[in-house]
């Protein structure tokens, strides 16, 4: 039933992907240039259409079905001290996420998203990555196939979230892999360490890498060892998403690392993704560059659970209703421009 | 029937202000703090939520009424050549504006406000500020009372954007008249000037710099000599609002600059401002830091008409709807942090 049987069959998926459809995009840039304004003035507004076009293949795009996958995962490395809450929370936020208490309730409310939330063996953590790979290849396959199978293959957009105590830990693990340096270089406060949790944390990368050190060449790899369920599931999710040619938001620190194997496996390959926001976790703003993601907001929030994306969202419903209701100079009888 | 009868009046106005409710601010945070959330972790959402507190003097603030006010001017500097658009589009923008078919109007609806255009003598364009100031004092508070009286009282925020061919020009010698520095300092490409019109654009504003010497160090009387009715209305606009209470959304460089006289007025007379975004409009991040604004949002928006400030309201319903809907950790049974 698994999408994927074998690590060698998700690398090649991986590197076998749909390119977007130059001809929307062009065709929203064409509208865009006779609307009723200064040529570019909406700025990243307009360019989100042209985006939402290139990969939904449609002109103009829509935005009738958003879907907001929230995954959630435990993470064995907690043992080592790492965060400022108890593993019990990620459960306890999963059931305030069911009763509709958590800020991504309301926020997907607000943005018109669909929010699925997905728990993944939350009685099994993975193991503590400073001793053993956090997951084995089957298991990482497992939690793969549980992104890929998430995504609607009809969604006009895919918004990706998580919730896991310990799981910025596992996301800087996973980056410092992927991109050099270590803990100190990727490693920020998460939900709100002091100094010595910290510490903890560069120190438990740092061994991680250490330990791991002969699959750093390999994306996928490390991202057994290193990740957690929920962010595997947010690599499959995103892989869909391409896929069935769906663009994806992606929210903040941990789901931008869960994706970026995909991006070290083939160029081009997070292009029908944009970066929400830039969180304030200070791994985050590094990371985007890294990936040459320019993130839309800015507003120094770092909580997860999809909550920067869906914020994203209500901006690009705003550039959607500007595109698909503006008159044109023609339409409006308002003159061009007469120079330069 | 003026709310003000002189300079000197509304000079004293602009320096007794009301200040803002702390308690009510207060109360926001502390019910953040309870939140499911790491304390904090909403960023600049939890922010404006408590600034909303502050100038409506309630909590939780609300945002029902909701009003963008459009006003729109012509100027007469557009002799010199400044502008890539004829200034009879002024008018051809308010009717489409009328008609529904701008930016502006798609961008109210989707961020449920309530839009309303005032189009100020556009018969009657101010005089070319290069051979004269561009409003008499009676002219000038006129224009004034016209902002200041279509504020709401009852409003909950009040959003100001303009529109006028040639009040980039307008805002750009404002800016340089209250902050310092000439042309080349202040003066972009507005709806997109060439390198010609840009240089015709500095001409203007040093020669108008020069020409008024002897009022630069008076910000009204600044106000009247560069300034634009549409940038008098919202000077008078986010002075009333403030004396209401009602908390203001300032779009882009034009507005920015149209409010920045009572900054040099009276410190602390745009406390309940915020910058809905920073434009791509050369002048405006440096204006925004001449105030200590932060900006909201940095699209690369350059249109004016409030859509800056649209785009932001939706920030704040995002912000508000976690702020009320939200479980605290009491009710939804969930750990607090257990360290640092």
């Amino acid at each position: 039933m698994r999408p994927f049987g074998s690590l060698a069959d998700l690398r090649a998926a991986c590197r076998d992907l749909p390119a977007g459809d130059a001809a929307a995009a062009a065709a929203v840039a064409a509208r865009d240039a006779v609307l009723t304004k200064p040529a570019g003035s909406l700025g990243r507004l307009e360019e989100v259409v042209a985006w939402l076009a290139r990969w939904q293949g449609r002109t103009p795009p829509q935005l009738e079905q958003v879907e907001m996958l929230v995954f959630a995962g435990n993470h064995g490395v907690t043992a080592q001290g790492v965060s400022a809450y108890p593993p019990a929370v990620t459960g306890q936020m999963v059931a305030n996420f069911a009763a509709g208490g958590a800020a991504i309730n309301q926020l997907a409310r607000t943005a018109g998203a669909h929010l699925r939330v997905l728990p993944l063996a939350l009685d099994r953590p993975t193991a503590d990555f400073t001793a053993a790979p956090a997951m084995g290849e089957g298991e990482f396959l497992e939690a793969v196939a549980a992104g890929h199978d998430a995504v609607p293959p009809t969604a006009d957009l895919v918004c990706l979230g998580e919730m896991g105590i310990g799981n910025t830990t596992a996301a800087s693990a996973l980056a410092a892999a992927l991109f050099g340096g270590g803990g100190t270089r990727w490693a920020g406060r998460g939900t709100g360490v002091d100094d010595a949790g910290l510490e903890r944390k560069r120190s438990a990368i740092d061994r991680a890498l250490a330990r791991h050190a002969a699959c750093l060449a390999d994306p996928l790899a490390c991202a057994a060892a290193f990740g957690g369920r929920e962010l595997a599931a947010i690599l499959g999710a995103a892989l869909a998403a391409r896929r069935h040619r769906i663009p994806v938001l992606l929210d903040g620190f941990v789901s931008t690392a869960a994706a970026a194997p995909l991006a070290r496996l083939a160029p081009g390959a997070l292009d029908h993704v944009l970066a929400a926001h830039v969180s304030a976790e200070a791994g985050h703003r590094l990371l985007l560059a890294e990936l040459g993601l320019r993130p839309l907001l800015d507003l120094g929030m770092r909580l997860g659970e999809g909550s920067g994306a869906a914020v994203a969202v209500l901006l690009l419903r705003a550039a959607l209703a500007c595109h698909t209701g503006m008159a044109t100079f023609a339409q409006a009888g308002v003159a061009e421009k007469s120079d330069g």
